[in-house]
């Protein structure tokens, strides 16, 4: 398993309500492709939203947010962690 | 206090133990400007590290990661966490 950095642009305005109803669409579905989103933090000035997820690989990550509504459109493995 | 994701790109085949450095030489002088790192993560292959930090402005995020040796690219407030 690989943790993964993806970021979303683009997302001008999102409030607390949208960010959390986002990442609960993403938990709901996660586990058929075996992949956990751990955190997410969002700019809504810049529309710019990071998530922070555990998976087998990055399509995998992509598939559920694919399915949740919100394509990334980064999405880069972040082998090493602090 | 505001969180702060900030990105550098062009660290292309940064290893474990340049990571843990550079997350070291900001932790030591971080307190001058009354922020903290808290995490970073590193994706040698396209060359991009992502910090996550604390602080009063992103001045101030911004001129420790300068003293440090390594300016960021972008920093983003990030107000809205999960």
């Amino acid at each position: 398993m690989t943790k993964f950095m993806d970021v979303h642009h683009n997302m001008k305005g999102i409030t607390e309500d949208q960010l959390r109803a986002a990442h609960k669409a993403d938990l709901d579905i996660e586990k058929d492709e075996n992949v956990h989103f751990e955190r997410a933090w969002a700019d809504p000035k810049s529309g710019t939203v990071y998530c922070l997820s555990e998976g087998p690989s990055a399509d995998a990550v992509q598939r559920i947010h694919e399915r949740a509504g919100h394509k990334a459109d980064e999405i880069h493995p972040v082998p090493l962690t602090i």
